[in-house]
């Protein structure tokens, strides 16, 4: 009951120096279906589960085109998602005018962070409600994957899981991820496909309909993989353990310039 | 009680990350009158209740004209609907001037989209009290069904029902809907007038006055179905089992780019 | 006491999806005097009760004359309902001068619903405390009345009462509704004053100065009856029983293009 | 108790339909000393009762001059009514500037409204405190007096009184109103001061500083009437009853085109 | 307990019709030392109560100088004083500049008014916390003494006292008041400084320090007594009862114009 | 209890006439480590108790330059100063640009007191929480102290303390002020130093360190004493009772027009 | 319970002269992981420990480049933190642009207390949630490090630590601060990395992913040490004390017109 005090408005601090509007838009990220990424030193690849609004409706959009060199999966509120991928593509079309070279990911995700840190001190407006997970490929520095949430905080990572059940994802990632660095996309992509699969529902397959996939990198712009393609790996994924049969993979190389926790 | 600390102030989270008064806007449009919205592979069918204020009342009008390739049918408050179909005859007028081409339906509902989130998060706005189907005939990717929400979700559907006893409707076009794809619109209309049937009152019955019909498709600018040409659909729909005689039809083909639930 | 948390601001959903502010709204209709609204295929007949402030001063103004084709009768706050009135004439006199016709009467209701609409959606406003009958006279689509509320709802009727009591008044009309279409002007009023009797308390009678009555139709601009006029409909309507001599009137014809309540 | 939740904001409509700050602000009026007037066929007059803030100050200022044909007097408070006055005297010379012709008191008190409407609408802002009564002679229609009070109601009147103790004051003129009509300037002023002395409480008397006259007629510029002449009056007061003395004067003639009330 | 409800919102209106916030300031002013204004047929003197900060500050500032022919004495709040000092300061230079003829008393007094009427209308502001005395000689209608209240009331006196203890200033005022029409300048102050006595603590006395006077009058600019000459005043009011030795004086002729309360 | 109804908010008065966010602004000043300032006829000196945030820390700065005839000392909120001296000379450049003359320190305090002032009535700001001892010296008019609070009153003094334990300073100044006149500056600065003293918790001595010197005066532009001639003064004032010393100095001469507190 | 009358609103203060808001967001700071920083007479050292979300995210970021000659370590809010180092930038590029120099350190750390303070006197606005650590090498004045905190307050230190168990690190830094004056860069890392491991929670060790050095003085631009380079100083703190070596140095010489505190 104490904490009810300071929890209803974004610009009040509690006593113990904590904003709770920013711990409650939190929550509303782990109550989205959940997304994945992970990359390799040269692809990203975003997963997401969708989620259906009945059996006649489309599938809820999860993963959105930023540009040809950059895709994002979310988790949490759609119509917030729109909101801010609207405003990615506009960043990334003045990025091509104004300076006729594609916008670098780490630019455009400190735009985003920028941009939820004013929702979260000024009077008025709440948290965005959602979780984004940008993959990008930049012509100088390769492949990149950040996560944004509603705190304003964006930190890059080799793999990343948001959602319901992200938790599970990330065990698995934690797992493999040492092998990620130099196996080709397919393998990444049944990587993506078995972490997600862990967040499923326990009586629940992925599907043709309830899963989408995301793929961005070298001379490869973004892609959403449908159809016989996404098929395939769906089967391949029941036939087997993709996962062991890369597991010897040699630990990749940390690019430069770059802090990525890989132990 | 505990949740009554959230649930008044639209940009306030909840503990839970939920934010109630978006909520109780979905309450508002499950309490209108219900409307149905179907599509073959050439037309879109809306159908919508109306109630009477009376029995020297006209009825409440339930279906709007936006443009010759578009209508929509409504469920919730009439005001909030008058505001936002202003809004998209706009928009689509709009876009015959600047680009000379007939606005396409996915990015009308974009737009319906946007305004609605907006005052999902600005203080001192309420959400709007309506949900709209949007049916429209596009040139080039053919016929749309849209239903668009007060949460700001809007999610493209081969057939739905919204507002009060809409899941009845929606059971009714679950179990038909593998049917639609490839009928003529008379039989798409019976189904729909079947399926909005379901949502009356023990006692009522569709009658000339109650009922709307609105269809546009392929050379078929929108139009408002009434009179004899009701009357004759209304007494087929008393005459017999007008589904069971499409029973046997062909599933549709799903068309290029759309990821429809259709199983 | 549960209701309370949700009925004081406009702009705030109840759990169960209502705006209460805006039923409260409705109330003060409700306790406004009675008007009675009324149509035959050539004339639209306005009538309002006129409560005394004491005996010294002038009844309150319930009927307003819009434009030469077009008048209003109130039910609730007088000053709101001069805002509005207000708003109207500019309105009409705007169409003059900009389109060199006069305002169609279907256009202008639609005006107000937006204006009422605006006061239901931001906070810090209220919305408006005052019930609109509006009866125009358009050259091209005949006699129309309109009932407008401050819900933002404004329905097309044959015939119509808002205020106190206009119950009452609501069961004389759907009675003989029927017998409204053909007859002539005078035969109108005198069920329009039948009709507003009903919501006259036990022991008061309609007289020259608690009733005013306001007519337009075909070839004839809104005039308000008044004096020797007045007094002799009156004498009418106590010498006998006008509604029972026209009840064998043929069922009017419904004008096309409407959907009119007649059964 | 219950009442409270709903009257401290102007903007908000109690579950009865009520604005209770509305209602509140008449009481101020109710607190006000009392002013009086009334009308002939040529004449308005004005009286108002003056508080004293204790032997050494001048009395509050009752009766303002706001043009030559028109002058107010008022109940309530002072300061919102010096605010008024002001905006009125404003209009008034807006009107000789822009039309070179006498404001119509008719269409000032319609201003006064339509202000005073605004107070009670928007949030942030309190109905004024303050009654008018406002009386003026129009070359075109002859004399007029119109109460104003915080409602935003302005109504036309033969005789009126407003403030403490104002219910006695009616009284009386109700009985003498019929006598109003024909009568000369000193008779009417006479009516206005047994008026006025009915307000008085138990034990006062009206004397040349707690009594204010005003009078606006034909070929009469708005006087305040002070010194001798008001003590002729007062000693006409005390010497006999005049009322008694003009009773059997003819009943006036109703001014055509007004619907004044004087059964 | 009960109007605690309507008495922290200057613009909310209590159910007896009262705005408490108003009368909460007006005791800001009787807790302020008091003040005392006089006036006889040729000047007006005001005296002011100095409360020290301490040994070493300098008293409070009471009295301001306004113009040559204007002066002010404060009761309340200091720092409200002054902003309304500047003010007045600032419109008698824009009279000069404009108008070429110094402010006349009664204007500048009425602006104060409106001033401070806006303070009690609008919401997120609060009633200044001062009152003033008002002190001037205009050319052509010679001395004028003003009170104005927090309450933006602004009336004028022949003697007056506000602040603490002010009531035991005005009875000595009201008692010999009827003597200060055409007593000299040097009478009048020991008038004052007897009234302004009356306000002293039991153990108190006027002193150099504790105690100011200002006199402005026909040919006598504004002007602030000190040292040997206040002295001198201090030691006449010690050596004897002035007040008595000009208690014969003849009734002062009231002024043509004013009606003021000299009973 | 009771009193919490009117203490949060700044533009609402208590029903006792008080604004407690004033007094508790007041309140931050008394909390703020003490500062002195006492003055001759020729210099002001300030001093002001440093407190350290710890050893590694530099002092939090007292004593702020203004300009080269004018210096101030703190005691409160150190940003709330620093907002207040910014703004202090940046109006001391602009009299020196616009009327090139330095600007006076009377004119500088009464900028301030309308800056406090504006905090003490407008919703939605708080007053500062710091007070401010300005020292100046006035080429025509001489050495001036003035003391500036929260409340927005500027008081001059001859001497004076604000702060913690503030109370010791002033019983020590009152003591020993009637000697201030006509000493020397360092005379003045060790009576600073012995009230300064007073202010110190039992255990405590004043260092190098924990004390800071302001000096301004005749030919002495405002300077800051450190080091090793700050030293020579704490060296004497453990020597020996400088104030007794100059016990026996003439009592000094008030300056004209100053109405000062010396006795 | 007493207190959370105050604690809610930045522009309230409590009656004991508190703004609870501002020691609220000073908790903020104390719970982001732990910053050192410390100086000798020719660079500043600046030590970060870092949070990893996850074994797969790079870790926060907690130092930030600011210009050639100035870096910044911050604790607590990390998107606070980028919004106020994106505006320390600009104002460096400002500088150079404007005024052909580098900013000097004291006035960028002047213009955060000013961004600071404005939040923490504006209703609707909140304090920042995060501390500063600047460290800037000025070509005139040599190394200097400034702490910035939430209350818009920034103090000079020779060492300081902020955040989680930063009172240890204080404690380290206190013991050995004397030494830091003459000591290489070398030697002021080692002691910076053994301040910091007194952060840590027991069974932590620093490592190449958990901490951070920056570095900027004489000669030496702003340098973030990675690496190679960085797991030599964390060998040689395993190694041994190199505090105790150098132990011995002599007393830093204070820099003129610098008031440090070293004792």
């Amino acid at each position: 009951m104490f904490r009810n005090q300071y929890d209803n408005d974004i610009s009040t601090w509690s006593p113990q120096g904590r904003l709770h509007q920013i711990e409650y838009a939190l929550e509303a990220v782990k109550q989205g279906s959940a997304s994945v990424g992970l990359r390799s030193n040269t692809h990203v690849v975003l997963l997401a589960l969708k989620r259906s609004s009945g059996e006649l409706a489309s599938h809820q959009q999860k993963l959105f085109r930023i540009d040809n060199h950059m895709g994002i999966a979310i988790a949490g509120l759609v119509s917030d998602a729109r909101v801010l991928s609207n405003f990615m593509r506009t960043e990334c079309m003045k990025s091509k005018m104004m300076y006729d070279r594609p916008m670098p990911g780490s630019r455009l995700v400190s735009l985003i962070g920028d941009k939820a840190q004013a929702n979260t001190q000024n009077y008025g407006r709440r948290p965005y409600g959602v979780g984004l997970l940008v993959g990008s490929y930049d012509e100088d520095t390769g492949p990149h994957l950040y996560e944004c949430l509603p705190n304003a905080n964006c930190l890059e990572y080799f793999a990343v899981s948001i959602g319901a059940k992200s938790q599970s994802a990330k065990t698995y990632l934690e797992k493999f991820a040492k092998d990620f660095g130099d196996i080709d996309v397919d393998a990444l992509i049944l990587h993506g496909l078995h972490a997600l699969r862990e967040t499923l529902q326990q009586d629940k397959e992925l599907n043709l309909k309830n899963c989408s996939i995301g793929v961005v990198g070298k001379d490869h712009d973004w892609e959403i993989i449908e159809g016989d393609r996404l098929k395939a790996y769906l089967d391949q994924l029941e036939s087997g353990s993709s996962s062991t049969s890369t597991g010897g993979a040699a630990a990749e190389e940390l690019p430069q310039g770059e802090a990525m926790d890989t132990e």
